[in-house]
């Protein structure tokens, strides 16, 4: 039996030498393109060997393959055998469907060890013979946790829960600290929370078996005070209970987003004994009510960067009554416990290569492990609000309707929607795709500029633009199209992104050609066409480097840290290891960022329409 | 140079052969009546010699004293030279007055060895350069507490503040967590505070040196809703919001004590960087809004008899914003920590010989230290609040114009009242020395009947009664008068309090005889006069035991618990060390307290008056 690595998923199955690599990979849960059924005569389950033997090229592969495809290692999975273990790479578009499940497994398991340890007991029934306290009864009843202690809030549920129970409890205990009663061998659950600045991410973990028992969304309620961070801060500083408001709608949403995870999963809010939360500075700022006039202007400095334990109920959360909610550590300005635990998650800290991570958003953080000295480094550059479907004239968030894919052919447009709803309007992967295409098909030049003599130009609201999808097909009675205006938008925020990665490389004296793998990260990146995001020239094309979508890496990384003490302990260490690079004040920055907007060079997209 | 130890104030005091032990006696500050001016005429400063040598009688001392008495050690310190050292009794017969600061001064002192640490720092200005948050250099600036960590409540200040002080300041650590920031070398101060269920005392203490800075009492006033603690357990049960209404009560007149020491002490608000207070079971746990249900029937359990720390902002005071409240562990059913308290400052738990600890009041603790196996153990009796002037015809709290003392003289009473005012009614050691003066004149018989056949007894609105005050003499315009309804009371309350003595002692099998140290503490036991608690019978006499009056000793408790994590600890390992009697469910329980009712037979006080 051999090992099969996927890549770039980043699954491992193991088949025999009898099982063809297309067997392999379906039975791996993955959807490989074939209309043939595996006879070797489509060409579409393409594949490339990346290390390991395999069973020679058949006589049906070099009808369809060139030779210099198979010398670089390309094969049909349908005609290829495992003669060892083997690293096999699935280029995009063989694959039918990207998985969102398939890229967020492709992050490693993490052994369950919670802050918190569960005890089912029973208590001794207080006497006048015995008549001592009900917290010091407990203490007898759970010898493995000694010298036990409890806040009043704690304190003020045990005689009650006790009695009502009939001496038949679960104990919850961080430490020495009792941090809630529930009934007898209740589990204890936790909440891992992803607060990104427009959408939040929740989950409910089992904190004793580390499974998901729910999970959801919500749009982040702080957009109604303002789109971009900047605004955000600016209302707080400029109303007199600015920032109370802000944390209040956000832990009004939060306590929601718990209801309903409970209700999914069918557990008790006094089952809720631990919650971990990560978003980026300025986030978790707001959240906890800390100040931020400082970190709104030069040298936009954090009143904390260190990891933050605060009361569950102190933020307005029905839970345990004694639960902390676990802030990991920042590294400096806006880069927060977000990225930290988005490189928790990618194990960069244990990188053995030169590698990137990409957290594209509305900010877009970017972190480089490079074995060596001055190992970790990060910072974060303000790409705006596009990818999110704002400021782009037919955009929208990934909601049902919104165009995902597009292709263009010949005189046809292609479009994938989400749930295959008529088109509405384009989420940010359907934009980046949109202008791969324009720049591949050169409707636009590399400076972003439309070729109004294109045939597939037409002119629209705003000037120049390419439709995609005509008022009578659409699904809202509209045009959609991609428009000039579009165009810059999306400019601008790539502008900002190969700035920081360049700014990232010079500071560190890192070649492209030394980057060796790229973690893309983030819910828009694990969507993103990656060959679309590298022919719109939004990531540069590194010779060397393996570019691997890893989902939304910061909401695995804060799972990890509220299961794990050890996750925990090493998101401390990541934080305080890694250098923060402050990007606009490097001073070849504005040039950069202005180099950054172009798009690739023609002879860079030969034959890629 | 010899060591002279005075008893019962519990003084030391340094003296040559020179100077005569009236001499040492005043210079120790301890005003002893004299009225020849140390002649050896007036005969007023006898003293006794409990041991250690001293110079022979005198031919004055000779024609004063009788030969028994000088056999007995009796002396007239005016004639009396130090030998040795030496240790001497001073009756309150011949102590001008009751110093209350001598009475306190009587335990030792305590190093200090605060929770607390204080820095003094100048914190590194923010840059571009070097832009880490706040907290981090708020972090480098104090070396010495590595891997601080700060609450959201605290953060919310760090930021301003270092910008408002000019990046001078001082910064207050609890073990890593920093609890406030205050202005540049600024010392962090204290609150102790002993939790009675009639009067609240506060203490403000500069935490660096243990210096008591300011000092004030209040009543508590939850008496307004029930004078003892079974009506405010009633009605924290009967109303919904009962718990509340009392906590907050509270909470807000130990706030508003908390402002008057500031005020006093010239310190800041932030500056109060830790807190502790001692009560009885019942006190903490309406002060924390614990459960009393489960307290106030069979079998009397607490919620916790363990030490509780809460942030003093959740109790509504404000303070530094990180400050904590800490409440050291009672022992069981409603013995405290109060009780802990004063066995921590009367080191009972060090005792060498077989000692009582007494707190006389609303409630009455009583601890039994004995050397050997079970050595510490403790109970708890419903003495009633006759002692604090209620239920008694003319008592009142102690204030000007309250008797304190009563002296009976052939046709006269000679009264003492607070600040020499005019009389308006009995505190609780006049009421003592008014029952021990009515038994010793035979006014009363053993059984506390009024001899309705003797001279001095008159008529009055509640039966025969002894007039004090007359009407024409009195701050009120009414008679002052001792009733018959007054010594019953006095009986109750006495007859609970012996009954306590004597199951302490039946329970740990110790004879009266082997007792050998008295402690009385509270300020009710501060005033008394002793000679009158025994002739009254509120204490028994225990023929080899010394009775030391210690003053408030459960707030010097307070005060050490709060400069000293020695303390704090040890007063855990009392707490824990001593064994809870209930009293109310011993067999003999109510014919010990009908004995205890009686007062001493007739012999027993022959020439006592």
């Amino acid at each position: 039996m051999y090992e099969v690595d996927l890549q770039p998923v980043g699954k491992r199955a193991t088949a025999s030498s009898e099982a063809s690599l297309l067997d392999v990979i379906r039975r791996a849960g993955i959807e490989l393109a074939s209309v043939c059924g595996g006879e070797g005569h489509c060409g579409q389950c393409r594949v490339v060997v990346l290390a390991g033997e395999v069973s020679p090229p058949t006589a049906d592969e070099a009808s369809i393959l060139t030779e210099l495809e198979i010398r670089s290692g390309e094969r049909l999975a349908c005609c290829t055998y495992p003669k060892s273990n083997v690293k096999i790479h699935l280029p995009n578009s063989s694959l039918l469907t990207h998985s969102r499940l398939q890229i967020e497994s492709s992050l490693r398991d993490v052994p369950v060890d919670p802050l918190i340890a569960a005890y089912a007991v029973e208590i001794e029934r207080p006497s006048l013979a015995h008549p001592i306290s009900d917290l010091e009864r407990v203490a007898a009843a759970v010898p493995a946790a000694p010298h036990l202690c409890a806040e009043p809030a704690v304190l003020r549920q045990i005689s009650n829960k006790a009695r009502d129970y009939q001496w038949r409890i679960s104990v919850y205990v961080r430490g020495a600290e009792v941090v809630g009663i529930a009934p007898y061998a209740r589990p204890p659950v936790g909440m891992a929370v992803d607060l990104g600045t427009t959408k939040i991410a929740a989950f409910l973990l089992d904190l004793e078996t580390g499974e998901e028992l729910a999970s959801d969304g919500a749009l982040n309620p702080q957009i109604g005070y303002g789109e971009d961070i900047i605004s955000r801060l600016n209302y707080a500083r400029r109303h007199a209970d600015g920032a109370q408001v802000l944390a209040e709608a956000l832990c009004k949403t939060l306590d929601d987003l718990l209801g309903k995870l409970t209700r999914q999963a069918g557990v008790e809010r006094c089952q809720v004994a631990d919650l971990c939360m990560v978003g980026n500075t300025a986030m978790t700022h707001l959240l906890l009510q800390l100040p931020t006039g400082q970190l709104a202007v030069a040298p936009y400095v954090a009143t904390s960067n260190l990891a933050v334990d605060v009361k569950a109920r102190d933020l307005g959360l029905t839970t345990a009554p004694g639960a902390y909610v676990h802030i990991p550590p920042g590294i400096g300005g806006f880069i927060g416990a977000d990225q930290v635990a988005m490189m928790l998650a990618s194990d960069m800290d244990r990188a053995e290569r030169v590698t990137l991570g990409i957290d594209i958003g509305t900010n877009t953080e970017i972190a480089l492990a490079k074995p060596g000295a001055g190992f970790l480094s990060s910072l974060s550059c303000a790409s705006g609000p596009a990818f999110e479907g704002a400021h782009v004239s037919d955009g929208m968030r990934a909601a049902a309707g919104a165009i995902e894919a597009v292709r263009l052919q010949d005189t046809t447009v292609h479009l994938k929607t989400i749930d295959h709803a008529p088109p509405i309007g384009m989420c940010g992967s359907g934009i980046i795709d949109a202008v791969a295409e324009l720049r591949r098909w050169q409707i636009i030049n590399a400076r972003g500029r439309f070729d109004k003599g294109h045939a597939r130009t037409s002119e629209g609201r705003f000037g120049p633009e390419l439709l995609l999808a005509p008022a009578s097909d659409s699904g809202s009675g509209r045009n959609v199209a991609i428009t000039q205006k579009d165009v810059n938008e999306i400019q601008l925020a790539k502008g900002a992104i190969r700035a920081g990665l360049e700014v990232l490389l010079l500071v560190t004296e890192t070649s492209p050609d030394d980057v060796q793998e790229v973690i893309i990260a983030g819910a828009f990146g694990s969507f993103l066409d990656v060959e679309s995001a590298l022919d719109a020239g939004l990531l540069p094309y590194y010779p060397n480097a393996v570019y691997r979508q890893v989902g939304n890496a910061a909401a695995v990384g804060a799972k990890w840290a509220l299961v794990s003490r050890a996750e925990r302990e090493r998101a401390r260490r990541i934080a305080s290891a890694t250098r923060y690079v402050e990007l606009t004040t490097y001073p070849k920055f504005s040039r950069l960022f202005a180099l950054g907007m172009l798009f690739p060079a023609d002879d860079a997209l030969r034959n890629k329409k």
